[in-house]
């Protein structure tokens, strides 16, 4: 598939860029625990969405190479410290850094990852002007980060939570990095403030689908390609769209806890399959990724626009 | 004492301001464990520093308040996250944030004060040039921290340790923020670059004396002065600047561990006190303020100059 070969060649110029603004230095065992999860792999979807909003108006991608790498390290930062506080122990197919390091190793590989993106940011290549601007939006994604972090859990302990709710955390949770990387890529690409912002309305839309998505993969994908434990959204007790439309259904849901078997993982993934939930909230990502797309128009045509476009159904549709 | 008056007089500016940068708002549990740490007290020295460093250079102190706020919610966000890491239970006299609202809150809220010190210092009020160097100058102290927090934590495992590695570890734990405020309170002041540096320098020599003369206090205050156990440098295996002169004697300690008795640190403390070695380390710490405070003639004569100077004895005079 064409796009995502562009996608993979903007990820390899990103390792590239990520080996040299984040090499391996004094203190070594710091920066490789901070490196450790970023070398495991990923699909740099981020950072590529914040390229080719750059590339859609016109900018050089060059010179938002390093703004692309800040944000898969923000990415990290929170995919480290989230595998803490669920006690994850298995991401991407290996151990998590706090297994893998120990506690304190993993907050404090979190931590680096976090300043060094604000760094590596901050030098970017452009008018003082815009760097800060990118740089109050992105401090202020990370704030909205922790904030949708926090709701989740809370409405993990929820007994009933409704669709708003579920939204609004995952707005804050997970699309609001995809909405800053567009955003910040385009500042950086030289757009005016009003595509800017659309950019970022579209990407915030898309990015719930890509999150409801994630809940669906979470239920059928195969744990050899899930690089994880299959149903870990179930085990935790998390309120994802599939949870609550089977709740709104009145349906006894048979809700394995983290000492269930496979096989009662299986009955519960099958259950919320009859009933029709794991459907529903495709249905739901798929609406919300048209609506999404439909505000790329603002952008001029170009194959970053495409791509971007393509981008946005990938993110629904993909099987990992 | 005078210079107290005035270090209080700014601390209150900076408490109001927490509260109007910091409001408690949705989720209001994150932002509760938040504003938890930062709320129970704390004497404000780093802010009042960037507030008076402002100053002596004849900038507007109400203009450097947000900057001032920022490095406090630093300083509490790598307490917060540094005593989950040492298990540390009490702080300031009360129970840790983590172990008053669990791990994973305790990372949140850490963590949210490190994106809400990045949003308010984006956001003062001076040219998008100054910004953008203080925010560089500010992501960067970020990682030295984080190396700092790494460094020591290597060092307390090994069994012998330099003078020169524990100055070079302190520098980066905590030093650096000192000469951070210095800083970035001048430049935001209108100083120089040449002035900025200089006050970095100081204040990067006073810090290190700072954290001595808190490694002697952890070991000879009283715990109801202290907020938290007496010794607990000692039990944790610290490398203090103490420690290694002792080691340096060829001293054989009597470590007390976790489990020891108030009884058996007391011994170790008398102990380190009658080699001489916590006499060493005041020595180290009043020598080292003395160099800092010289560079301090970089200044014009002002008020805020003699308050610097005093501020630079007090952190290692202090008695608690």
């Amino acid at each position: 598939m064409h796009m995502l070969d562009e996608i993979k060649k903007r990820g390899k110029m990103v390792d590239e860029a990520i080996g040299q603004l984040l090499p391996i230095i004094h203190p070594d065992g710091l920066y490789q625990a901070a490196r450790y999860l970023v070398d495991a792999g990923g699909k740099r979807i981020r950072p590529a969405m914040l390229m080719l909003a750059a590339e859609s108006v016109g900018g050089d991608v060059k010179k938002v190479l390093p703004a692309a790498v800040s944000i898969e390290l923000i990415h990290n930062f929170t995919l480290i410290h989230d595998d803490i506080m669920d006690q994850d122990e298995i991401r991407r197919g290996n151990p998590t850094v706090h297994v893998k390091w120990g506690l304190p190793a993993a907050i404090l590989a979190g931590n680096t990852l976090y300043s060094k993106a604000f760094e590596i940011i901050t030098n970017v290549d452009a008018p003082p002007k815009i760097v800060k601007r990118c740089l109050c939006i992105l401090s202020k994604t990370c704030t909205d980060i922790c904030e949708g972090q926090w709701m989740d859990m809370e409405l993990a302990k929820q007994s009933s939570v409704s669709e708003g709710e579920y939204i609004k955390m995952v707005q804050k949770k997970t699309s609001v990095l995809f909405a800053t990387s567009a955003m910040i890529g385009s500042l950086f690409g030289g757009a005016t403030t009003e595509i800017a912002d659309t950019l970022w309305q579209a990407e915030s839309t898309i990015g719930v689908g890509f999150q409801i998505r994630d809940d669906v993969l979470d239920l059928i994908t195969p744990e050899a390609r899930l690089g994880k434990r299959r149903g870990n959204d179930l085990m935790e007790g998390k309120k994802t769209l599939i949870i609550i439309n089977a709740l709104t259904k009145g349906v006894k849901l048979d809700v394995p806890s983290r000492d269930s078997s496979r096989e009662e993982i299986n009955d519960a993934v099958q259950q919320l399959m009859d009933i029709g939930s794991i459907d529903y909230a495709m249905e739901k990502a798929l609406e919300l990724v048209e609506q999404g797309k439909s505000k790329l128009d603002v952008l001029p045509d170009s194959s970053a626009k495409e791509l971007l476009i393509e981008l946005a159904d990938y993110m629904v549709t993909r099987t990992y």
